[in-house]
């Protein structure tokens, strides 16, 4: 899916690490949210609430999952998945711009 | 204006300058298109199409308009208008996010 249609998109940027991260929150007719963002090259760790869907839209990163010791390469096209209340963390190696959508 | 509703995103982010400005484009059903977007620290030199209007919802930085030769300091709640088929270039100080309203 290209775009996404009839949803709320929240005007102000959500800031992280001195906007080295940064997104914008889509809420959609169902209540479902998604988080369109944009990340530079540098090492960052995350914790998540609700278990997430991360599509790399573009760019390259390494991520390290919870409970796996191994970096794994992500490039654009390619996605992951990160369980709730756990923490993750990327090397992004190419400005990577991604889809973070909230599951359930 | 906190929230834009009943718009389309474009999934993929407009990327400039290797990432360092990024922004999302939203499409309104009049339709009229913004960018919500996100400049890291640095120069940059653009070109408009259609005359702009340059909301700083955060951050800080240095604009030189076109036909004027002075650098207008701009921070976070300030905006500013450029003129179409123009260039502007701006020195961002702090990391910065903005709202373009492309105008008619």
């Amino acid at each position: 899916m290209s775009e996404f249609n009839n949803v709320t998109v929240i005007k102000q940027a959500n800031v992280y690490f001195d906007g080295k991260v940064n997104s914008r929150s889509i809420q959609f007719a169902d209540g479902s949210v998604k988080t369109l963002g944009f990340m530079q090259p540098g090492e960052y760790t995350f914790n998540t609430g609700a278990p997430e869907l991360m599509e790399i839209l573009a760019g390259e990163m390494a991520v390290a999952l919870p409970g796996n010791d191994q970096w794994l390469t992500i490039k654009g096209g390619e996605s992951f998945e990160v369980p709730g209340n756990a923490q993750f963390t990327v090397q992004v190696k190419v400005a990577s711009d991604y889809c973070c959508s909230f599951l359930k």
